[in-house]
């Protein structure tokens, strides 16, 4: 009972928002999903591209890499377009986290001389974007390598492993589960974890907005990652299973 | 029945695709549609502004402008994001012309010193992009100035003109009605015209592509868009009296 | 007589102010022509490369593209320069306006694998300076392809079709011929023609600034333009007769 | 003895490099101090200004904020500069890494209205980069208040928190304190992490380059962290005494 | 006669290229030339404008600027145009001479607060034209002050001396005045000299584009250059007079 | 004992400041020294790259380029960094001439088909910046031609001449010989001298930043540079010696 009060939305501390992950959305790309997370929505694709980066070429591996924007109206408040040259300190820095998150996930080795290159774009943002769309991403990127065995271009799995996203935070003092905007605006420490659906750490980004946090408090916050990734991982196969196992 | 084989989609020359509009697509937005017509769909959204650009200050009159950009993966190639600083020149081009339609709908003087600024957020490019996002442009900004009155901001009406838009071309020989990009692609001449919902024009833009066409062949695109821009007219008052006549 | 007071140089509504075109004005360049119509007046330049964009290689096909640019107090105000990066959205679509017309002109398979590269620049400006770019630039061309052809590195006429381009609209409710900048600036319809010397439409360009205008002032419009063009086309072709007939 | 091997410097696995503070290195700032640890050495400068950045203004808060940069041959290759419009993104994001951990060193409201501008400059970087600016930053910063309180400009302590930086790593299965580059190009795990001299957390970010990594693991890199902070933060106070603590 | 063989055009080497100013040529600008130096040609304009850099509010004083470009096919090569956000080294480096060189040339607070914008646009080059520039600027600028006169913004006389530019060389072991671009480009020495009518420097930029110079051939050399600044300050004389001593 | 009031810091006017050379100050490059006059300190260093500009292909000749930057704070005031995507003007001019005057120093034929690009760091700036940096860079150059040879990748001694830089300028009516800033500052007349230790020109600059110099004025401060020269050339040649002779 005490929980109700503390979460606007009714959650209890240790509680995913509902979560939907819808695979296909984008036709036109060899992988996609549209990711649902409360009111956060973010689109995923994957684009599969026969080259890689200049500095990797002839050494047979694949790379990923990622691109991350938010539709202007999808926060109260109009936001700029990245347009102006220079791209925003935000936008690149979650950008890299998502292309490091799905490297980690991928054997660049058995993905041969291919690119996958992954758009993420919020269509609603409440909180949780950058994590929403590493999980979505993982959707998508299986559709994209799927793709890529069917044509033949890739032997073997290169999923190295299965990889989901959820944020933490300490919120007026109690340790939370996957905040909202509210929340996360107020939070004295937010954390993002990237982890493995055998609950290894891909990244981890905890920052004490406000003030520093305990090394009790830390484990408390990577306990409860571990809790939403396992739900997140359970959707992601959910998806998976339903668009790619029946071919 | 020679029509059939004239259009990959079976259209008649003289038909629209299916089109549908779903305002308040964007629930953060003081106006929004998602307009769909045919496999081309975009994300239609007015954000009001309480100020007007500075060289329009002190004159008591409005303004409107418009942004439009398309998710990498909307068509079959993947497209860059228009991020290197310098804005290509197509989008720029979209962008003015949408911006001058839709600043001739309204009546800027009843407006009073607010701004509108319309995005346009192509989700998939299937053809007429430009045409679709300037006929669901105008559901988001009537949505808009149904908010700026209930705030009681605006009084009277500042809308001074339905207005709609459709392309027309010829292809293999044939004006037809609304081309799909299969059809654009290979069109001899290709036109978007910006009509109001009395059957007067607010732009026409005509290019040959391939051979120039005579004093005839524009007469007939014209009254073919007419044509389509009438039904437009239809679903976009059925999309607003839907949303913004019960309250 | 009452036209005489329509118009604030005395001209009748169809007709054009004083047209000259001095080819050669650029010695250095392969094609070149000064344009001056009325107190507009321009440089037209045409410069051949000996390639042809990445994408078009390997074709057999040339290509035709153009550069527009104002001199500072070509203008009563002087104009910032295009220098800040990103280019002006008008200049970029002016640009691709005179590009895509003389692309029109040319039949770019026998061109070969050749470029011509339009620079307009423009000396003085009162009005029609996009539409005086595309009449003195196809000077200019015919002169390069003029070139192109005395140095064997084209064989028969590239040329298929004599363009020109003249502006019309609606002021003050009376449809014009060739609008100076004081005409254009209170126009209700501004419409820009780019017609071949047959007769025909290469790109209309027709903007309602204020009153949406009926399908017969649109047809009065296109009628006007055809008048201004044929004289045009004429002092086009007795400028390049001058100039290349001789040898 | 295992522990020779391990290292290329023969450091245990859990000893810093040499560190040496040298403040007022740069004297035409406020505050400033070369930062040498082992071959990483650092140029940090903090810079008073009058203002705050405007969507601050009034509220009686001061600013924090950083700029990262490295001279071309702080590295073995020649690195280009950041000058071509776009800064990259690592340096975005390391930039905004800095700043936010002196942020979190500092009580802004007791700072009042006064914004410091932390410049850390790489003059030779052997991994660690990062963390060294931020433990040399703290002391620039210490320089700068104490110049601001000497002014009388601002009363009180606004340092909230001493705060010191230093990577831990897990490579060739061992997890280890203080990477120098050898170690850290080749490392599995690579952590930075932003402690208070108290021992609780202003920053973790943990990436693992190559597999994941456990929980197990996790708890024993922080642990390292906290082993270096400690004398980390002896060495910022000797440096800090030595400068300020006899005027 | 040995002379003859020496110069391409036939000069002797103390001899300037003919050289003609015509005032006015640009109608709409306050101030304006054109000036011919053998086949350089550049178009001078003078802008006048109402405020003064805000670093310079205030004051009481003045400020002369400038702004250098070439026509794409000034040259026989065409060059690209300075557009892409990064103006060329040379262009900068050339502004800034022009503007230096005439801010000497005028008493800034007799000026008042009001700006003169030079813009000097290269038509043809052939060797000299920043010196064509300087040069003809000064014309351009007299201009303007007469017109600052005339409209009563300016009272006595701001010019304070009359200044010229001019190129001289050392080209296959001989000093030569004004080198033509056939002579610049393999010339071991080049320099541009300002200088006022009464024989003092303003500025003296002398490059060893080959082997270094000795004092002797330094003082040859600014000998040359003194005669041919004084033959265009007649010329400059010449063209002010008969523009402006009528009224 | 008049000279003791006329500068600042007591220095005649024919004194240069204190001069210290530290060759090899940054030991990843292959080149590289700190200067100091005064209170002027530049980090100079020079790295080889194994390719040339694209336009000197296939030639066999080396190329020297150079980039110039100031610490932020090398100033009292802070300097913003060259960072938003346009070289600052007088940054670009800066470089310029500090690759044009090393270019001069160097065989490129000699140099066979390696560029070295010069890197001038400014860590403390009391005027004369560009001066030091090219006098600095030289004993740069020549650590990194010593170690070419060393490698056996150049044969012979590209080394042209030993060359030099320093300010001259007339302060309060006296010619004066090295600025420093406050004297810079209020100079009537500015000029930087690159010389060759021979006494020979590379590059002079002179400026009237007030009333125009006379010939005679120019001759005196030609003779003044000479002078200084003569010192930095002694105090370049034994940092080289120093550094170099004993491999």
């Amino acid at each position: 009972m005490p929980e109700t009060s503390l979460r606007s939305d009714g959650r209890a501390p240790d509680q995913l928002r509902d979560v939907k992950i819808t695979p296909g959305f984008m036709p036109n790309a060899e992988g996609s999903a549209l990711i649902e997370t409360g009111q956060t929505h973010v689109i995923c694709t994957a684009s599969v591209e026969t080259s890689v980066p200049r500095w990797l070429k002839g050494q047979g591996k694949g790379w990923v890499t990622a691109e991350y924007s938010m539709l202007p109206r999808a926060t109260d408040e109009r936001v700029r377009r990245d347009r102006g040259g220079r791209l925003g300190g935000r936008t690149q820095e979650i950008q890299r986290l998502i292309g490091r998150s799905l490297r980690a996930a991928v054997n660049l080795e058995a993905l041969g001389e291919n690119s996958i290159l992954i758009d993420c774009d919020v269509l609603r943002a409440d909180g949780g974007t950058r994590t929403a769309s590493i999980t979505g991403a993982y959707v998508a990127l299986s559709g994209a390598i799927h793709w890529l065995k069917q044509q033949g271009r890739v032997e073997g799995n290169p999923i190295a492993h299965n990889i989901a996203a959820v944020s933490v935070g300490i919120v007026d003092g109690t340790e939370m589960l996957d905040l909202a905007y509210d929340e996360d605006f107020k939070a004295d420490v937010d954390m993002n974890v990237v982890m493995t659906g055998e609950g290894d750490f891909v990244e981890v980004q905890g920052t004490a907005e406000g003030e520093p946090y305990s090394a009790a408090q830390m484990d408390t916050l990577l306990k409860l990652a571990a809790v939403g990734i396992d739900e997140l991982a359970r959707e992601q196969n959910r998806a998976i299973e339903l668009a790619y196992s029946a071919d």
